[in-house]
């Protein structure tokens, strides 16, 4: 299970009863967060979920907005008594602009380690989900990020119970161990089905549309995807600040195929996001704009329903 | 008129429905911030203040919960088309810590006019008003702040009229020059009362008590301090931190004798911090545990009525 929250939906600057726009993910006793605008700390704290077990923080860009609230987090990381390094990944300079907000942490107890993208797009292996970062099209350097749990297939039991070898070895050929009993050598495949489907998220923001983000979103649980606008008369704003609007989301949603696409960093000037809605869903039925730390609980396809919980 | 709010109320950590401690005086047009820890945009905001014509921001001292946002504050001035210089007032080293959150603010529109404190107290005369910086006694260096509006004498009609000058002179000597008039000098004493009782605001956090405080608050129209907690029991905690509880803070307020003490700086820890008003009004009556946003219009003497609107 992939548990996500939104914790906010806001660009620009955070105003009252929107927060700046952030993900926290969980899974399987790790966190990771992408984005960490001014408030974050608040949004998670509202939701109620902790920020002592955040392992990794993605930074799509070192714009304010999504990089002001690095400081206080790891200050109260701090006060709740963390001690494991934490690993920060985002574009080249993040280094720099993460260790000056810092100027007000110099006593963490905890090491942190950064990781700077140079490629289009990198892998990494880390709690048990494999991160992606892909180069979007913003005015800076930006990246944004998927995560997916991949799912191994499912264990054959008949096949195993066939082989000539002792029942102790199933669990290591389960877990994708080569086993040697009496010289023959027994490859995971021999009692493992097809990799089943995983589990994935993508979240998408600040940038233009470009071909990467309906690769990367292809076939996702969940898109999180930037809305800044609503009305078509902001288009020529959004190009110039290198934004996108809700149906040019909704557009890359609809050569995705994701199972949701959810809307985020809303522009300040747009009070009532929700009334574009209707708009967006006529190019991908299943656009939604959503409210600050709605969540969910991605589940595999045999576990039970998913549900969205506002 | 001196319009005060009491953005927020909280202590180490922003959390919900508790914004950090700043302070927002606004005189004559101009306004200044004291302290800016993460969210006080959003509280400014919250309450309808603009950050526009903030022309001081004052600091008491450079840990996180009184500076991080700082940043989001500056872009969100920059955002709003200031061109105007801002003074940032504070300890030696403000100047490093606040540069160095400006990370996030590269190209802001307006200069940053840095003052360091070196002494234990020091005034400016700014935008009509006296601000004194006075050092308090915390875990780093820390300064509490004074804002003064003086107020000049009444002027005496009947005196002025028996003065063998021309009527046009009258409005210099009320402004307090000295006037030449066939080659003898008139003061403004001769036409001008004694000075009136102006309006004082004292914000005070974070320190032990010290006699300071109390010679600065003597008399103040609303004294803002430190009362971090309520219970006894954390008096240990308090004298490690170098913080105050509200029985000190109210014991400091029953020496300067102020029009009315706000209780700040909360413990995150202190959940319904009006529970020790009561006892805290033991020591000096008009102790008051505050909510987020509440302001006062401070008055002279002899304009309306004040009116605590919360």
């Amino acid at each position: 299970m992939l548990d996500v929250c939104l914790l906010g939906t806001g660009g620009m600057m955070p105003i009252p009863k929107r927060f700046l726009t952030a993900l926290m993910v969980r899974y399987n006793g790790s966190t990771c967060l992408i984005d960490c605008g001014e408030g974050t700390q608040v949004a998670m704290r509202e939701k109620g979920w902790s920020p002592k077990p955040i392992d990794v923080i993605c930074i799509t860009h070192t714009h304010g907005d999504h990089v002001s609230g690095i400081g206080g987090l790891l200050l109260s990381m701090g006060n709740s008594d963390r001690k494991e390094p934490v690993t920060i990944i985002g574009p080249k300079g993040v280094k720099r602009v993460i260790t000056s907000l810092c100027v007000i942490a110099p006593e963490l107890p905890f090491e942190l380690k950064f990781i700077e993208l140079s490629e289009k797009e990198e892998s990494f292996e880390l709690y048990g989900y494999t991160l992606t970062a892909f180069r979007v099209k913003h005015s800076v350097v930006c990246y944004s990020y998927s995560i997916e749990v991949k799912r191994e297939g499912k264990f054959n039991l008949e096949a195993a119970q066939k082989l000539p070898i002792p029942r102790e070895n199933w669990g290591r050929l389960q877990r994708g161990e080569t086993v040697v009993v009496d010289g023959v050598t027994y490859t995971p495949d021999l009692v493992m089905g097809e990799p089943r489907r995983g589990l994935k998220v993508t979240y998408c923001t600040d940038t233009r549309p470009v071909p990467a983000i309906a690769t990367h979103a292809k076939d996702a649980d969940l898109f999180i995807c930037e809305g800044m606008y609503g009305d078509w008369e902001m288009i020529k704003r959004a190009k110039d600040k290198m934004h996108m609007n809700m149906y040019e989301a909704a557009t890359i949603a609809a050569q995705a195929n994701p199972k949701q696409l959810w809307f985020t960093h809303f522009s300040p000037s747009l009070f009532r996001p929700e009334q574009y809605q209707k708009e967006a869903q006529k190019i991908f039925p299943r656009a939604y704009v959503v409210k600050d730390g709605t969540s969910i609980d991605l589940l595999f396809d045999d576990e039970e329903d998913k549900e969205r919980d506002e």
